[in-house]
């Protein structure tokens, strides 16, 4: 079994964590390797173990981080590798254990007491084209100018859904429902359910709603503000403008995000999270 | 082919309608019965051609009303009979086409140019037995009491999902999305995903969300208000008063709803629709 | 200096302190009485002490419960007596300290170190006539049969503010906005601004939003649902059912409530509560 | 009487329109002054009769456009004259009458018959100075980079409202209530109440509601986002980026704005064009 360490580059207690969890693991005999950026803020790995996310090829990665960064991973690594992450964030929707259970839950791992859940990922094509990242969250189409709403169209599978004046449109994945989506006035939808949630931003009209559509779906989104630059936002994470013109469309990915998890419950996991958010 | 017709049973409009749809039907050759309880109302039908619905075996439904109308025909007959509807109510998520259009209608699905729309229906099991007519909008479980609040935990294939104290909780298919749960705050769900929407009406806690879940899910909700009556009500049709301790379940009922339509839009007939409500 | 005392009656842990507190005042030399139904849940005051709440004619009304029981009291008492509220409910929005703090806040109570906190309350006329408590809270016009909405018009000042089909509407005082009115939908309202807040419950039109109008306003509200019966519900104490042609007026109460306060802040007392109700 | 005309600069019929007002009222002898850039925009008017807005020193302003128009009036006269609003907008919360009824009004005006509607204004003072353009809607304080939240504390009368992660927050007159604030969730305000509403835009807490403050209230923000710009815009039309640590306060505005209306109704006038925004 070979694996990968990634860690939060700004938390000392997260790189130490990693440290650990890296010498744990070679100790054992595993092959472990170890991403470049977390070897800049903490280096005391083998020079021979560091790699940049993109070469990762390993069968797990141990995430210790909060959600920011297991995107980080997500976005950067090619293969889908199954992810255990080590909460050393604020809420934590995505990872799985408490650093105290670090050690217990990767012995778990390496007994095989685990299940792996996968979940969507949405795919961007800007003109036809895509060169984003694909997004485990949400796919966010925001004003370039804060506080000046854009004017946006758009359709599900060629019919047109609803036209909006508001300060953007969220097209959030299940996991991401908890996220951007949420605040925007979404639902919670189970991780289990091939669904797309598309929520506009804080819409004048009182009657545009989020709307829960199937992950099959074809979305395209045409801005109609032809002055005004817009932003392309990937899971809060990669940024891009794009020109007044630019068509939008967005789809399920052929990728998968893979989770390592020790239950596979939905309930009371998540909604119980969505409480202590406050 | 054989035709039921069934008319809103307060609307002369709707009743003579039905009377001329019935006639065109006859002099066309076709066999054609009639509602018990649109005769009544009407009494101008052949006595012979009259039928109560639950004993309606026909190939095709041709209703004069609103969405009320539907729902009747849906919660009495006992066969998945293709309905046609024609709009003579107020807002008509359910019908396809308005009273102008129904002789034009009529031919096309004589000849054979129509969609079948099926959609999914809930069923409510009281202490494990189902003795009320499946939702083809929603099941709302509702306080006894206007004004007192109940306290329910409802559970979602047996993980607990939220802790509610609220004037009820509402379990809606995606085509009643767009009623009792989107006044609850849900989101629109397209028809075409096998999902089920579960929203709290008004509750306490600003963290209780409306949530979206498999359609294939089992939902069990417990009343902690036990000395609370507490009422179901199915597609704001069929009422019961519940006695507090009634254990409720809801999961996909076997049978579907059957529509007949002329195109298999989703956007932007249901969504547009939505903008007409105010 | 003449003190009342009232518990809450299901609640052993709130007699016992309501009895302590009683034997602290008269062994401090005060006048004490105490409420006809407390002493009914726990039989050991002097009968001589004991009164209804309607007879209450003291200097303060020291009431050891929630919210609830403030509000029974501020239904029953003819007088406009200051309310300290020693929490023993649930949230407690009303209340002042927790159960450990009562002597001591008794003991500046005496010494006159305390701020009195006044509040608005409404004032209800049925077909013109005022015949049910007044609402520290709110006045709740709400549908008869749970379920079924009502189709109301409400009017500020004569003029027409809103047409709705709903589960009910709330009118509501600032004291009263954190509770039914905020599940409704409505925003908290600083206890110092002399408005209130008219919250439609669960309405069908999307753009039918909770408004927030001068405390002297007159709210003029309509049921044009002829065949329904409708019920008052006032601070969700107070239960009535109206035939559906009643005329309901709302307007601010003469009286106020009075409450007293060991300080004067607003923020982040009542914010800061909102975040617990959770 | 002396009569000040602008009109806005992007509309032909606008501009037509106002040369038309300003053509009546010089042959009917009155002293009649054009903005600058109306007179830009369409340069006919006599030079001698045009002035930059700063300048305007009138009796009425006769305003032809949208709120867009009137909130730039606002913004750069010196002096409270009261406007009278010719709508050429969209939705038209702030203008009176309608192209058509143009010349009619401007006769009930001169006649005298008219009613002066004030309204209340917010000043933003950005580390204790100010220096940007009192707000008739709204002030924002937003994120400097779409999508990426800010963390912000505010204080009102220097007590902790809320700690929010949001999108930004928006301090509303009575008048902006219809605006940005409601998109953010907040309620519809009665331009009589002298009240504030702040409405944090797509916060991450589902704790974190709309609020409502007496105007006399002082409003400090604080930006916890110590690297991260943000942005404030006033009225939607006056930008510009603070370093991360300005402290902003808002408070009552010692200028008001001044209109003209024929009618003082408030109900139906503004609840109904909230219906009209679909």
């Amino acid at each position: 079994m070979r694996f990968g360490v990634v860690a939060r580059r700004d938390k000392e207690a997260a790189l130490k964590l990693a440290y650990r969890v890296y010498d744990f693991l070679k100790v054992s005999g595993y092959e472990v390797i170890v991403d470049e950026e977390t070897h800049q803020h903490f280096p005391h790995f083998r020079e021979g173990d560091v790699l940049p996310l993109e070469d990762f090829d390993v069968d797990f990665i141990i995430v210790i981080g909060g959600d920011g960064t297991i995107l980080r991973v997500e976005h950067r690594t090619k293969k889908e590798i199954p992810i255990l992450g080590i909460n050393m964030g604020t809420l934590g929707f995505l990872t799985e254990v408490e650093p105290h259970e670090a050690f217990f839950a990767i012995s778990k791992l390496i007994e095989g007491e685990y299940y792996i859940d996968e979940r969507i990922k949405l795919r961007t094509y800007l003109k036809g084209e895509n060169r984003v990242p694909d997004a485990l969250n949400e796919v966010a189409v925001l004003t370039g100018v804060p506080g000046k709403i854009i004017h946006l169209k758009y359709y599900v599978d060629g019919g047109l859904a609803d036209e909006i004046r508001s300060d953007g449109l969220i097209v959030s994945t299940p996991t991401g429902s908890t996220g951007y989506a949420m605040s925007a006035g979404g639902p919670f939808v189970d991780p289990r359910l091939e669904a797309v949630v598309i929520a506009p931003l804080a819409p004048i009209a009182l009657s545009s709603r989020p709307i829960i559509v199937p992950a099959f779906s074809t979305i395209d989104i045409r801005n109609l503000s032809l002055t005004r630059e817009i932003i392309l936002a990937v899971d809060g994470q990669f940024y891009t403008y794009l020109s007044p013109d630019t068509e939008i469309t967005v789809k399920l990915s052929p990728r998968k995000a893979r989770f390592v998890r020790f239950t596979n419950d939905v309930y009371p996991k998540y909604t119980l999270r969505l409480k202590n958010r406050f």
